[in-house]
């Protein structure tokens, strides 16, 4: 199923994290996961950490102002700075508008 | 640093693999992103595979152009057809133009 993802925001986010707090952030991860699937826009959400301590966490929105408007989203927001209390040694997000995709699944 | 990564091309690749051969995948993956980085319009790349398998890779391209010529690179060219023989149960490419991009670091 090529091309379902056009038009869409993607919003990639990396983090490295301090170590501080493990369950506490992993409960916020977990949280902010449900959260985000209730937003005006959602498309979906795809997580990774690594052994070397990288995360990566894709989120994809109709449009950039549904992904604006969950980054401002108030609990989500308070979250965030939580985790700039706690959890994040540093983190960086990059905003990027779909072009295209392309899926290949084993048959 | 904020906005360093304005009209670059990022290709988001998720996987999950077969399980066969994790030692020649392993090898495979690491080749990849070392020829990868001697590709014209290289600007970076970050990579994490979960626990539950999903692995996550965002490779980053000065322009569409190169991220296209990277995809037909012969080299990955013929490393990806090795990797559906063998290595992946499913993937899926996302090509997206990136718009802003924001850095936190702990101070």
């Amino acid at each position: 199923m090529d091309g379902d993802r056009n038009d869409e925001t993607a919003v990639i986010f990396t983090s490295r994290l301090t170590g501080t707090d493990p369950a506490g952030y992993a409960e916020a991860a977990s949280r902010m996961e449900t959260l985000a699937a209730q937003q005006p826009g959602y498309r979906g959400i795809q997580s990774a950490r690594g052994t070397d301590g990288l995360g990566i966490t894709v989120s994809y929105w109709a449009s950039e102002a549904d992904a604006v408007a969950w980054r401002d989203q108030p609990d989500h927001a308070a979250t965030r700075e939580a985790g700039r209390a706690r959890w994040y040694a540093e983190y960086q997000v990059v905003v990027a508008h779909v072009a295209r995709d392309y899926r290949w699944t084993r048959g």
